[in-house]
Protein backbone atom coordinates (compact mmCIF):
# COMPACT_ATOMS: atom_id res chain seq x y z
CA UNK A 1 0.00 0.00 0.00
CA UNK A 2 0.92 3.43 -0.54
CA UNK A 3 1.20 5.40 2.86
CA UNK A 4 -1.03 8.31 3.56
CA UNK A 5 1.40 10.55 4.57
CA UNK A 6 0.22 14.28 5.69
CA UNK A 7 0.90 17.84 3.94
CA UNK A 8 4.60 18.20 4.16
CA UNK A 9 7.19 18.83 5.44
CA UNK A 10 7.73 15.75 7.25
CA UNK A 11 10.53 13.35 6.87
CA UNK A 12 11.38 10.16 5.07
CA UNK A 13 14.24 7.42 5.75
CA UNK A 14 15.21 5.64 2.68
CA UNK A 15 16.79 2.28 3.27
CA UNK A 16 18.27 0.18 0.02
CA UNK A 17 19.82 -3.12 0.32
CA UNK A 18 21.25 -5.91 -1.14
CA UNK A 19 20.92 -9.44 1.09
CA UNK A 20 23.83 -11.70 1.60
CA UNK A 21 23.46 -15.23 0.83
CA UNK A 22 22.93 -15.34 4.37
CA UNK A 23 19.31 -14.91 5.05
CA UNK A 24 18.72 -17.11 8.13
CA UNK A 25 16.23 -15.64 10.77
CA UNK A 26 16.04 -12.43 8.08
CA UNK A 27 12.32 -12.71 7.45
CA UNK A 28 11.06 -13.36 11.09
CA UNK A 29 13.62 -10.14 11.82
CA UNK A 30 11.89 -8.36 8.72
CA UNK A 31 8.53 -8.83 10.14
CA UNK A 32 9.05 -8.06 13.51
CA UNK A 33 10.42 -4.64 12.60
CA UNK A 34 7.69 -4.13 10.82
CA UNK A 35 5.12 -4.61 13.40
CA UNK A 36 7.51 -2.67 15.68
CA UNK A 37 7.92 0.65 13.44
CA UNK A 38 4.14 1.46 13.23
CA UNK A 39 4.49 1.74 17.11
CA UNK A 40 6.94 4.09 17.07
CA UNK A 41 6.16 7.61 18.39
CA UNK A 42 6.09 9.85 15.05
CA UNK A 43 5.93 7.19 12.63
CA UNK A 44 3.71 8.10 9.76
CA UNK A 45 3.75 5.18 7.89
CA UNK A 46 6.43 2.96 5.13
CA UNK A 47 6.84 1.07 1.53
CA UNK A 48 8.61 -1.66 0.79
CA UNK A 49 9.30 -3.69 -2.28
CA UNK A 50 12.24 -5.91 -2.96
CA UNK A 51 13.50 -7.91 -6.08
CA UNK A 52 16.91 -7.34 -6.78
CA UNK A 53 17.35 -4.32 -5.11
CA UNK A 54 15.28 -3.96 -1.59
CA UNK A 55 13.64 -0.29 -0.65
CA UNK A 56 12.16 0.81 2.32
CA UNK A 57 11.00 3.81 2.67
CA UNK A 58 9.67 4.93 6.56
CA UNK A 59 7.80 8.06 6.90
CA UNK A 60 8.03 10.49 10.24
CA UNK A 61 6.93 13.93 11.78
CA UNK A 62 10.77 14.98 13.14
CA UNK A 63 14.34 13.72 12.77
CA UNK A 64 14.03 13.69 16.69
CA UNK A 65 11.48 10.42 15.83
CA UNK A 66 13.90 8.86 13.62
CA UNK A 67 16.77 9.20 16.14
CA UNK A 68 14.73 7.47 18.50
CA UNK A 69 13.74 4.52 16.20
CA UNK A 70 17.05 4.16 15.42
CA UNK A 71 17.96 3.76 19.03
CA UNK A 72 15.32 1.13 19.85
CA UNK A 73 17.15 -1.88 21.69
CA UNK A 74 15.64 -4.43 19.22
CA UNK A 75 16.16 -2.51 16.31
CA UNK A 76 19.83 -2.16 17.24
CA UNK A 77 20.18 -5.99 17.23
CA UNK A 78 18.85 -6.04 13.78
CA UNK A 79 21.10 -3.19 12.62
CA UNK A 80 24.25 -5.11 14.26
CA UNK A 81 22.90 -8.43 12.95
CA UNK A 82 22.00 -6.93 9.32
CA UNK A 83 25.87 -5.95 9.28
CA UNK A 84 27.61 -8.49 10.63
CA UNK A 85 25.20 -11.49 8.43
CA UNK A 86 22.12 -10.48 6.07
CA UNK A 87 23.60 -7.44 3.91
CA UNK A 88 25.93 -7.23 1.39
CA UNK A 89 25.39 -3.73 1.54
CA UNK A 90 23.30 -0.83 2.44
CA UNK A 91 22.66 2.79 2.03
CA UNK A 92 20.09 4.63 4.45
CA UNK A 93 18.98 8.48 3.69
CA UNK A 94 17.69 10.80 5.76
CA UNK A 95 15.40 13.59 3.95
CA UNK A 96 13.12 15.90 4.18
CA UNK A 97 10.04 15.61 2.14
CA UNK A 98 9.56 19.00 0.72
CA UNK A 99 5.99 18.24 -1.50
CA UNK A 100 3.77 15.96 -2.43
CA UNK A 101 1.48 14.74 -5.56
CA UNK A 102 -0.94 12.09 -5.39
CA UNK A 103 -2.83 10.09 -7.53
CA UNK A 104 -5.79 7.82 -7.76
CA UNK A 105 -8.18 6.87 -10.33
CA UNK A 106 -11.84 7.29 -10.07
CA UNK A 107 -13.51 3.52 -9.54
CA UNK A 108 -15.18 3.13 -12.87
CA UNK A 109 -17.74 0.61 -11.85
CA UNK A 110 -19.45 2.25 -9.38
CA UNK B 1 22.32 -1.54 -7.77
CA UNK B 2 22.92 0.96 -4.67
CA UNK B 3 23.50 4.35 -6.67
CA UNK B 4 26.14 6.20 -5.71
CA UNK B 5 25.47 9.63 -4.57
CA UNK B 6 27.54 12.14 -3.80
CA UNK B 7 28.14 13.74 -0.03
CA UNK B 8 24.22 15.41 0.92
CA UNK B 9 22.35 17.98 0.23
CA UNK B 10 21.09 16.49 -2.69
CA UNK B 11 17.44 15.64 -3.43
CA UNK B 12 15.22 12.31 -4.18
CA UNK B 13 11.88 11.85 -5.78
CA UNK B 14 10.35 9.00 -4.44
CA UNK B 15 8.08 7.64 -6.68
CA UNK B 16 5.65 5.31 -5.39
CA UNK B 17 2.58 3.48 -7.53
CA UNK B 18 0.41 0.46 -7.43
CA UNK B 19 -0.25 -0.30 -11.37
CA UNK B 20 -3.73 -1.28 -12.67
CA UNK B 21 -4.81 -4.55 -14.78
CA UNK B 22 -3.70 -2.39 -17.99
CA UNK B 23 0.16 -3.15 -18.60
CA UNK B 24 0.34 -3.07 -22.44
CA UNK B 25 3.02 -0.59 -23.33
CA UNK B 26 4.04 -0.64 -19.58
CA UNK B 27 7.40 -2.21 -19.72
CA UNK B 28 8.50 -0.74 -22.64
CA UNK B 29 7.97 2.88 -21.25
CA UNK B 30 9.73 1.76 -17.73
CA UNK B 31 12.97 1.07 -19.92
CA UNK B 32 12.66 3.55 -22.34
CA UNK B 33 12.06 6.11 -19.36
CA UNK B 34 15.02 4.31 -16.81
CA UNK B 35 17.08 5.07 -20.27
CA UNK B 36 16.43 8.47 -20.31
CA UNK B 37 16.41 9.74 -17.23
CA UNK B 38 19.97 8.74 -17.24
CA UNK B 39 20.71 11.46 -19.85
CA UNK B 40 19.07 14.09 -17.94
CA UNK B 41 21.11 17.32 -16.75
CA UNK B 42 21.64 16.98 -12.87
CA UNK B 43 20.87 13.14 -12.60
CA UNK B 44 22.21 11.45 -9.54
CA UNK B 45 21.27 8.23 -9.88
CA UNK B 46 18.28 5.72 -9.63
CA UNK B 47 16.85 2.52 -7.83
CA UNK B 48 14.20 0.67 -8.27
CA UNK B 49 11.99 -2.02 -6.72
CA UNK B 50 8.39 -3.57 -7.50
CA UNK B 51 6.51 -6.57 -5.34
CA UNK B 52 2.90 -5.49 -5.62
CA UNK B 53 3.80 -1.79 -4.86
CA UNK B 54 6.48 -0.65 -7.09
CA UNK B 55 8.91 2.47 -5.59
CA UNK B 56 11.19 4.61 -7.78
CA UNK B 57 13.61 6.88 -6.47
CA UNK B 58 16.01 8.79 -8.39
CA UNK B 59 18.41 11.53 -7.20
CA UNK B 60 19.01 14.60 -8.58
CA UNK B 61 21.46 17.43 -7.39
CA UNK B 62 18.81 20.45 -7.51
CA UNK B 63 15.01 21.16 -7.25
CA UNK B 64 15.64 22.92 -10.80
CA UNK B 65 16.70 19.77 -12.36
CA UNK B 66 13.82 17.88 -11.25
CA UNK B 67 11.68 20.43 -12.64
CA UNK B 68 12.89 20.22 -16.13
CA UNK B 69 13.01 16.21 -16.23
CA UNK B 70 9.45 16.46 -15.17
CA UNK B 71 9.18 18.64 -18.46
CA UNK B 72 10.81 16.67 -20.91
CA UNK B 73 8.27 15.52 -23.66
CA UNK B 74 8.42 11.71 -23.74
CA UNK B 75 8.15 12.06 -19.91
CA UNK B 76 5.16 14.14 -20.37
CA UNK B 77 3.80 11.56 -22.14
CA UNK B 78 4.60 8.69 -20.16
CA UNK B 79 3.03 10.58 -17.10
CA UNK B 80 -0.50 11.27 -18.78
CA UNK B 81 -0.61 7.81 -20.39
CA UNK B 82 0.37 6.35 -16.64
CA UNK B 83 -2.64 8.08 -15.37
CA UNK B 84 -4.72 6.98 -17.96
CA UNK B 85 -4.01 3.99 -18.66
CA UNK B 86 -0.98 2.39 -16.06
CA UNK B 87 -1.17 3.29 -12.96
CA UNK B 88 -3.93 2.12 -10.59
CA UNK B 89 -2.53 5.31 -8.12
CA UNK B 90 0.68 7.13 -7.06
CA UNK B 91 2.76 9.30 -5.16
CA UNK B 92 5.50 11.30 -5.66
CA UNK B 93 7.02 13.13 -3.00
CA UNK B 94 10.10 15.62 -3.63
CA UNK B 95 12.75 15.27 -1.18
CA UNK B 96 15.61 17.09 0.38
CA UNK B 97 18.45 14.45 1.01
CA UNK B 98 20.18 15.81 4.75
CA UNK B 99 22.30 12.85 5.57
CA UNK B 100 23.47 9.64 3.75
CA UNK B 101 24.96 6.63 5.66
CA UNK B 102 26.35 3.44 4.19
CA UNK B 103 27.35 0.08 4.80
CA UNK B 104 29.43 -2.34 2.27
CA UNK B 105 30.72 -5.83 3.56
CA UNK B 106 34.24 -6.49 3.14
CA UNK B 107 35.31 -9.26 0.62
CA UNK B 108 36.57 -12.25 2.50
CA UNK B 109 37.69 -13.96 -0.24
CA UNK B 110 40.64 -11.78 -0.74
Amino acid sequence: MIASTPTPPYYAVIFSSIKSDQTQGYDEMAEAMAQMVMQQPGYLGHESARDGIGITVSYWDSLESIKKWKAVSEHLEAQIKGRSTWYQSYKTRICKVEREYAFEKMDESK
